[in-house]
């Protein structure tokens, strides 16, 4: 059955060039991000349970993790937490089949520790942060086992849709790409950054404007010389980063609710806003694409947490952010491109009830010229569907 | 001083008139909608409790509200709840203010009750629903009091932005209208009808499909022939109030998951899928405007729940919907129109960055005549954004 | 098979003629009886929902319920809850039974609503006082049914005893009546008496002390005087009733705590302590016959939860001391009579181990005389112990 | 003063002396125990904490620990715990003292963590167990401060008493050495024990019956002829333990419940039932000397997790328990000797309102002839009361 592909031109400027633009990014060690990444970590443990129990992924879903803040006392050269975080995975599983108990509440558990331990190390599970777990059984129609051999696609369990988009705008690429670095390059060599990133870019014409809120860890502050060192080496970095990304005017500030006076300062003892006050939970952050960007359509569905075998909304969310990077990848002269992917219940999700294609391209291209190559490529993408499952499952895609 | 507000044509094709349209509405009973209703009821009622004890609103938000899905033995006649749902108020409030005690997790706990009490009335609090409350203090720098006295504008607390339309589509206000009705017009003769009314509308060119997932009651559904008859209730009522709106060709698919063979049907004893399997959470359902819709930029900030002060992200929500509805209501020649609010931390939240608001005119009328007549409109409601918060407070403004 | 039991001489004098004795009970209203309390109402309500569904009795114990104190505001003529208490279910229940769910979690929750409505008006459920529950499965062998029909006596779950006594010394006896007519006859007439009443009975010789912790319920006292005048209240009634039972000099001490100086009183908003403070639990407050009698043997084992039909731990408490009461009342010249059921696991309950009885004669009577009579009233109570099952899921027993 | 010692002679046998006598310990791995052991490790955590930061040890009370068990599937050679054990640490502390916010729910969790570690080594925590705190504020009397400086004796809170006992019979001897020795000893080499080990003595004339259930750990147990053997291995163990204690017949049965035919063993994961069905909570296990004695007068008050500064029912039991043993350690000729200090509240706690001491003495000695001696033990144990709180905060006495 061929697949309803439809190319078409985008009704609008490309977003590059549209006079204002607005990007967020939240960090991993951001409340909504944490909350985002745990769901999503025991949501591949529990896909990895089950295939290695049972050979085939059992119904479950884990997009509800709330985060409740804790306090703390963060203070030059080390406070402590007071009151501990309290996360509670929260969502639905499937504890039995075939008479054979699966032990789905102790490796949501164990995922969610590991996840943490990983990504925000300052945090110690226990102590700082209680992890909590509901995970109920779920529909009685939605408990029927799915993918029960591989070869099969699996049917759409909802109508909902998708939506991807590319290439990446530069600020888009600036915010994205100085959370990914600051969390990873930079904080290797300077671990008084706390993993609670968040970027906002704004672009008004060719001037763009990074705001960066960074949390700072206590224990390597030893004073507000050594914290205004701190700030000052993020600004540089992300500046530097920035000026290799564009060629437009760009402006870093960092940490600028500060009031030095006052003694208002982004200190933690965590590395996290969660410590104190700011609570969290799944598919309140970032997309699936891993921003915020108001310039385009967003899909609200939360991605992180979600099934991966049938679970439609995050799956068009992925796979139409990868057919998107794709064919801009591979076809000359795109500009700007937004795929929507809808699907139909009941139906293969490699065949969509339609995958809305809408291009702006460069200048002295026309659309006609491109269409055949594009729908080639989202043909064969839709045909490789289940990929993203496997992809997700091997931790492989980003989920936020 | 005066406000930045800027008016351009919208670069694209008015909604109405784009090929292809999706719009959904998740009814008050729905999961999601349960949370976004608990959290701005809480939010309501910790307002009116500060105003009353201390005569300004203390630092608070409830924005987080988590719901843990039941489970139910529904059965024609009357099942009953195995399993209660449980329902996790969290946020931040103050509890004490010039050495005076405040009430906040009572206030909190009777408000969610009451408000569940008037929207879902199968559903029985402490039997069917356990409610829980996990209100912490708020970050130090947060706790400062806000409002000190009514005639002051408050400062944003946050760089955030928000984003209103008008007029609503013709699918839009069908999708709209028709949960509101179902939920209050037509349940009042048929209370077979639970309160978890989804509702997606697709328009494809002149062609509206609605798609109705309508919880009943199983109390007052005796058997299956009654069921298919509270179905074809549903499906008349929404496709009469749809031919009403529009002269589009109009179908209406209602509970189009049943199979009737397999005897599964959507039948459940409180009239809200989260007595079975559905969790939910604030803020991952409809928007500040009551929809969810993909063919326009919407905010990812939760609207519901957070304080109606000086929260900016709740602000400028609620504020720029109004706007847009008023500027449509009393300027003639406008076919669509996108306003967005960009605050600024730290300045008085009647002082936007920048009011972005980008308009389709109606064929033969030209922006530039109307652009003064816009601009004064915006400037006025700008300098009556107070009116928000007093509004949301006394309840007359719904939050999703 | 005959019985296995055994009358002897009491090793020590009558608790009556002891020169030191101390009583004491924790009335309905604290924290402790109010934990046992709803375990025993949950109990029942469980008894009785698995009679009505499959006829018998499924596996279940509730005697781990934990109460969390809340925080509050008392004030004259009415103050407020702060925080709620919090009040957690604990204990193992079958959910499922030859297919059928069994709604064990909502029936606890109603059952304890119910509880607290009679018992503790002034708390309001919902808002006051937050119930949860947490009902796992037992272990897999304890999940088989027993009681299979009514007929059979069931088999001794553990290797337990149980231990009662009779008759009740007078100071026993004032302290157990005082505080069941204190929380019935007088808080009638007299609401301003909340249900948190504590009595301590000391005799020294025959001086009696009866100190009283009486908790006030705030709104129905208007200032200090009104206080001191329910204080006094308490101890006239208290004394009159002391004077019935016994001709011992007696004194009654009520909230003897107080520091009417300091505004320090015993004023509450909901008649318990366990509003502010004092948490609870099951199983560490009075003993099965409503008393903490430090002068004789006590069991440790939880009564209040326990299912009643062969926990042997439950019944042999209620059934020694009813049978003590029997042959106290059926039998001339016992002064003191000590009654221990020992159980073996595995074997039928009306087949003690031992039934270990040990009696004081009053002056002048061999216990020889009487041991035939005896022993036939104990043989004629263990053949009647499927009666304890009954009357407990009646609520004819009281376990606390 | 001179204090209120009041020495006579016991009205019964010496317990050693009696027909029949019952005593049961449960291990440190029983649910009740290990309610009693966080409890009991939070309390010193929390004491040394306040000594710590503000030199004195502030209101508290942690003894409501309640132990919500999980479930697990034991296998041959290792088996896995599929749902959770949830461990609620319930209790009042003092968050702020002079404006310096104190980590009582961190200090908790890392106290109650640390414990678990090392008593119950198979449980992993955070996976295996999730230890949740809800410490409140006390209420507004008690939160003075209390031992503001070493020198003076504290003022006791309540009217209570405490009840010791010396020397231990030979059964009581049994059961208490096996327990530690079994927990200790014998597990360094034998890893298949488990620490939840619960030993019941009977002892009728002279033949004492040790029954011993023991939890087995799975992964060091390959099939049923390793767990055949490692039940005999404690048999044994036990037996040489006990004809060391005393040359009565000695019976010695383990895991009697145990039907191999049907499979049904006592296998855990983690070598306590708290793994599977069995809920515990403070101060419903072991009394302040170790033991369950309904041969001898027992408190009902729960040690653990008491304050061990004033609060007068942890300090008596502990206190009188320890005077009994050194007035048997130091005076000749002593059976059987019973101590029960009882307190006047607001009184300082050397100076109990009598210390009510009941002798059995050997054949051939005269009480009379000892009562100086015994008096001036008491009167020099009674003035040295605050060394229990020292050694109760340094974990060098044991409450459960």
């Amino acid at each position: 059955m061929s697949r309803n592909i439809q190319v078409s031109e985008l009704d609008r400027q490309a977003v590059e060039d549209q006079s204002v633009e607005i990007v967020e990014r939240k960090g991993v060690g951001h409340p909504d991000s944490i909350s985002d990444g745990v769901a999503e970590a025991v949501s591949r443990a529990l896909s990895t349970l089950y295939l290695d129990r049972v050979g085939k992924v059992l119904h479950y879903n884990t997009d509800e993790t709330q985060l409740v803040a804790g306090r703390a006392a963060p203070a030059f050269d080390g406070g402590e937490v007071i009151e501990p975080i309290y996360l509670l995975i929260v969502g639905r599983a499937t504890t039995e089949y075939n008479g054979q108990q699966l032990p789905v509440d102790s490796t949501a558990l164990a995922a969610a520790r590991e996840y943490l331990d990983e990504t925000i190390p300052e945090l110690d599970p226990g102590t700082d942060v209680i992890v909590d777990v509901k995970l109920g059984e779920g529909s009685g129609d939605l408990q029927e086992v799915f993918g029960e051999d591989g070869t099969t696609v699996p049917m759409a369990n909802d109508t909902s849709f998708g939506v991807g988009h590319a290439p990446l705008t530069e600020t888009e690429e600036i915010v994205h790409t100085a959370e990914r670095k600051l969390n990873t390059e930079y904080v290797a060599d300077n671990p008084e950054l706390g993993s609670d990133v968040k970027l906002m870019g704004k672009r008004e014409g060719d001037h763009i404007t990074i705001t960066v809120a960074a949390a700072m860890v206590d224990a390597y502050i030893a004073d507000l010389d050594a914290y205004i060192d701190a700030v000052e080496g993020v600004r540089e970095y992300v500046t530097d980063l920035a000026e290799e990304i564009t060629d437009r005017e760009v402006t870093v500030d960092v940490n600028t609710a500060d009031d030095y006076e006052a003694g208002s300062i982004y200190l933690t003892v965590t590395g996290t806003s969660a410590e104190q006050g700011d609570d969290g939970s799944v598919g309140r952050g970032n997309r699936a694409n891993g921003l915020i960007t108001p310039n385009r359509p967003m899909s609200m569905e939360a991605t992180s947490g979600k099934n991966p075998v049938n679970h439609i909304g995050k799956i068009y969310n992925l796979l139409s952010t990868k057919i998107a990077e794709a064919v801009v990848d591979e076809v000359d002269g795109i500009r700007d491109l937004q795929l929507r992917l809808l699907s139909q219940i009941g139906q293969p999700i490699d065949q969509p009830h339609v995958a809305d294609t809408q291009v702006v391209t460069d200048d002295g291209v026309a659309l006609a010229d491109r269409t055949d190559e594009i729908e080639a490529i989202i043909d064969r993408e839709l045909g490789d569907v289940t990929e993203i499952t496997r992809q997700v499952i091997d931790g492989e895609l980003s989920t936020f």
